[in-house]
């Protein structure tokens, strides 16, 4: 069985837009918005007709059989308003997705995203991991290292501001997946290029520096986009533990970071995967655009 | 002849330190202290002792040529104090280089750091690239894309911010390498690992998406510790920009971008060579750490 661990709702019906549309124009009039969840109304039949052509259809092509699937990360865009904007937000896109996962019980599975707001206490969080993986049957979440959107100004993965989230994660023994949204600092930052790559690399190397493998050691964290540059730079990171007095890289990371192999060409995958043979876990992803891989190497969740 | 594209002086006497130190103090005083040059006491016999059992030893245990040699990076700290703190700090640290370069002339040849502060104008830089060119024999700049040490708001390269620079660049016919220096917002970003390969990634980004080299044919740019994440994400970055109607990458940076093969493990300096074989110039470097290289396949400068 292939599991694609890394698919994205990126064919929402424009319902859902609109409905972001107007929260946007209710902060714009007051920046300080409380926002209520209110309706978004998407039929089962739009639901089915956004996948059928898209993601079921490359599923039936890249012959795999099942999807772990969450809303689009490019609109999670947790720095827009207030964590009561992203609270609304945020339960719609995962109603969405548990809606398919009912419609397409053996195609899709979900994963959640979080109602994360800069400077926001991380309850809220917690809280939507709970309703997703207990009331909606979520496999995991994923976590946004920066919800700033580019500015890169709040809490590193290692400080305490995570636990809760963690303690809830390894609690309901589900893993999360590093993941920034768009980045809001353009033209400095390019979302899908420089911004995710970057992010991936700044995870890997919080995590390094941290005690929460320690602190938890069932938590479960994967690096999405092949682990950004970090497989390419293996014996850099592998220099800094030994320079910072770390553990080396197989102890302090092995048993809980993975990465997908969303790599698109080649010589990267070719490059993922001789690591990987030795040294590491790498999960199948992405389905939506990836390059040929082989399930013999894939670590699926 | 194989010349190593990527030295710093990372082993400069404490004199030096001693002095940048004092410069702190100044500011600590007040923030607008604006700095004079002043003195550092360095003798010739210390600037021999300093790189003899370093950089000269490590020259010929590992059979190079010439170091193409440049201030430490991560002390250039172009985000403390204001720009007559960089200029006075960078004419001491380009000095110390020049002279090593009289000391050791079949060694090293200099590239100078230059005094960017956030928020001020190029045109110090652009001073200082023609005194180190045309003065003391520099052939090339390090050019730090991210002057406020890792809050990345600045303009981006393609910016006409640094087009008087590129101007420079372009007539004294000398070379850039795009270099951050130490990251200031830590424990979000460590320097060495995760914002170095950050802001290189974040480099190639920002010179795709710009006209920098349609309006500079001549301008030629380096991205150190092997491109950041590019190569390894070579697809990403070639299906980007045909997402985004650039011009095949082949078009819009082979003559104008270089790696180094600053990369350090033997799987990480294969992708990037199997790949520059068929598409891209590579430099070769980093002579303080590097991994075996295969000469044959580097591009000197």
């Amino acid at each position: 069985m292939i599991i694609d661990c890394h698919g994205h709702y990126t064919t929402a019906p424009d319902e859902l837009g609109v409905y972001r549309e107007s929260q946007k124009a209710d902060l714009a009039r007051n920046p300080d918005h409380q926002a209520e969840k209110g309706t978004v109304h998407i039929s089962d039949d739009q639901l089915r007709e956004s996948v059928e052509g898209a993601q079921l259809k490359l599923q039936r092509e890249r012959d795999t059989d099942l999807t772990i699937f969450s809303p689009r990360a490019s609109w999670m865009g947790h720095h827009i308003g207030n964590v009561s904007t992203s609270q609304a937000w945020t339960e719609h896109c995962n109603d969405l997705i548990y809606r398919l996962t009912r419609i397409y019980a053996d195609n899709f599975i979900g994963v959640a995203q979080l109602p994360q707001s800069p400077g926001a206490p991380i309850d809220a969080s917690v809280k939507e991991l709970s309703r997703t993986v207990e009331e909606l049957g979520f496999v995991g979440c994923n976590l946004n290292p920066d919800p700033t959107g580019g500015f890169f100004t709040g809490p590193a993965l290692g400080d305490r501001y995570w636990y809760p989230l963690y303690e809830k994660m390894c609690e309901l023994e589900v893993p999360g997946m590093i993941h920034v949204s768009g980045a809001c600092n353009t033209p400095y930052w390019q979302t899908t290029g420089s911004y995710y790559l970057s992010a991936d690399t700044v995870a890997f190397m919080q995590m390094l520096q941290s005690d929460i493998f320690k602190d938890f050691p069932s938590l479960k964290l994967i690096i999405p986009h092949g682990g950004g540059a970090v497989p390419y730079h293996w014996g850099r990171f592998r220099g800094l533990a030994d320079m910072l007095k770390l553990p080396p890289l197989s102890e302090a990371v092995l048993e809980n970071v993975f990465f997908d192999t969303c790599v698109y060409h080649q010589p990267g995958i070719d490059l993922l995967l001789r690591y990987s043979d030795q040294e590491h876990s790498v999960c199948v992803g992405n389905g939506r655009r990836r390059t040929r891989h082989r399930p013999g190497n894939g670590f699926l969740f």
